[in-house]
């Protein structure tokens, strides 16, 4: 167990929005809320995967909806609190721990937010190890925790718990649906497990990574030195291409940010161009045509002299880029977990190889 | 408290589908699930709302849904008892009795299967005193139950819990969401409230009512007199039109079948010609252009020669109807009603005026 301090925070957000390739939303706003319940003199507890007693009750927990809606819709900040407690009431028991969905973006944030207010620790993981656009994609669903029950809140006080489901996609639907119908935001508490399964189902240290991640890329700056090499040094993996963003096509569709970016090669990439194409993460690499990297691996733009993740809403012409691959945890790519995140769960016709 | 014995279950779908104003779904297949339930032996209690006692526990109970799903799609048989058992799970209290939501079409068969699945008595009673398109029109919400806690199940043993809710239109909102995933029908529980409440805010005797039109209508067939006279004589009102259906526009949108159809008038009405516009329900009369009948008196359609009742799922050109305007109960004409169930709630820019 350890104490997240305030000067932790920066970092974590930074790195969390690395590994949220593109996705996630933008933990600006939680990194926010962070600093104020620190100020306000709370404090966030971690606690190591391994540390967890078997019998703790435990409960997954995340923001859900488009990360194209909270540039819009400021979140309550309440609403992931008000789903966990929700299920509380439901289940009359309470969670020891809470264990994040995704270590990408806003939900690398959320989870810290829900474990002040509850005063429970945080566990030092999370269900993605990356960002992910659907819920059956979280590795506590795909290593047999059961959907339901589930629970969600908006920021006006309406609560739904899904008590009974047939299987996650069905938790996907039906949340999904009231999700947009509650505005395109909720706060989600889903995956309720004891603490031998979350050890067993969750990519441990996640928490740590985006700390270090985001340390590499704030001394790179500090230091002047190139922060894709400081990245890929802590990550693994490496750069894939430097250039430039010279077309994005972008729908909101169904709750989620889709579309294709092409990024054009400069300097040693000149000449060299490539495609992305994206569902609020990023999904695929394609050169010459040819698909060169896919999910699960984690493909993830930043601003070449900063070192800034970029976010697939933010995304637009003229943005000078690195775009890197980075490994991804082996909880992705057992059999179970390929057909569920791999190429072909997002529609792609081919199979996975890893491409760091 | 009585009983229900089989020979009641053809005159009670009669009746009640007269009440249901051409919506609320047929109830036909409720009544072959009730005459099975009741050849296996079980047996169906009614209890009148002066006889709960102030402390009973009660819900609301019936389908959710466009009658039109129920045409192709048909119902589990046990989605309204799984959602009314999420419920006591949720609450951790058993129900002692069970509070139809409408005296229409198919929602006045599901509460009694429901009762003699769950072995407790069903109110002679319920919450439109005919059928209406939207949760928030029912009584016990327009009298200030709380919609909240409110379940709806699937055939497929999805379940959800709406644990609170802000208002009655949430439900509406979030129910009807997840309704359409989960195929267009599912079992609605909701309007918990003890049997004081129960006795203020429902509307009484309308199963009654219910088998007593349709008691008529079966004699009238026997006896080879006029069926609406002898529906009238028993509920109030008055036939406002003989006449023949020349006209349907529909379409089904939101989970609704909305359209309006015209009829001209045969014999002593003979060149006349009304346009009614219906959700589900009729919803207003309009003659010469003017509207002379709407919500909440009832509109209902019978076939001239038989009484048997029509709805709007099943109109269609060529059919001779009789289109018959009843009274509409006390409870929905205070200002508190009429702002839910008026002719402005359904969008038309006029105040009610009793038409019978």
């Amino acid at each position: 167990m350890w104490e997240i301090t305030e000067p932790d925070l920066m970092p974590i957000a930074l790195g969390a929005a690395v590994l949220g390739t593109g996705g996630g939303g933008n933990p600006y706003l939680g990194y926010l809320r962070l600093r104020q319940i620190f100020a306000d003199g709370a404090r966030v507890t971690v606690i190591d995967p391994e540390e967890l007693s078997d019998d703790a009750l435990l409960v997954g927990v995340g923001g859900m909806g488009s990360p194209v809606v909270s540039y819009e819709k400021i979140a309550g900040g309440d609403e992931e609190t008000d789903a966990c407690r929700a299920l509380e009431t439901h289940l009359g028991r309470r969670f020891d721990a809470l264990a994040p969905f995704e270590m990408g973006g806003g939900n690398s944030m959320v989870p810290m937010v829900v474990a002040a207010r509850m005063g429970i620790p945080v566990v030092n993981g999370d269900g993605m190890g990356r960002a992910f656009p659907e819920l059956q994609m979280i590795t506590y669903l795909i290593y047999g925790v059961s959907p339901a029950p589930a629970a969600i809140a908006d920021e006006r006080g309406n609560t739904v718990v899904f008590a009974d489901l047939n299987d996650a996609m069905w938790l996907e639907r039906l949340a999904r649906a009231s999700t947009i119908e509650m505005g395109g935001h909720t706060g989600l508490a889903m995956g309720v497990m004891d603490g031998a399964t979350c050890r067993r189902t969750i990519i441990p240290g996640t928490l740590e990574l985006a700390k270090s991640i985001g340390l590499a890329i704030l001394q790179a700056r500090v230091d002047k030195s190139d922060p894709s090499s400081a990245i890929v040094e802590v990550a693994g993996g490496r750069r894939f291409l430097r250039g430039k963003v010279v077309d994005v096509h972008r729908r909101t569709a169904q709750g989620f940010a889709r579309g294709e970016m092409t990024i054009e090669g400069l300097a040693d990439d000149s000449g060299r161009s490539i495609r992305i194409e994206f569902q609020n993460e990023n999904l695929a690499i394609f050169e010459d045509g040819r698909p060169v990297v896919t999910v699960p691996d984690l493909i993830t733009l930043v601003v070449s002299d900063t070192g800034e993740p970029i976010t697939t809403e933010l995304l637009r012409y003229g943005v000078r880029a690195d775009v890197l691959v980075l490994p991804c945890p082996d909880l992705l790519v057992t059999p179970e977990a390929l057909a569920v995140v791999g190429p072909r769960a997002f529609g792609f016709d081919l199979d996975y190889t890893a491409a760091v």
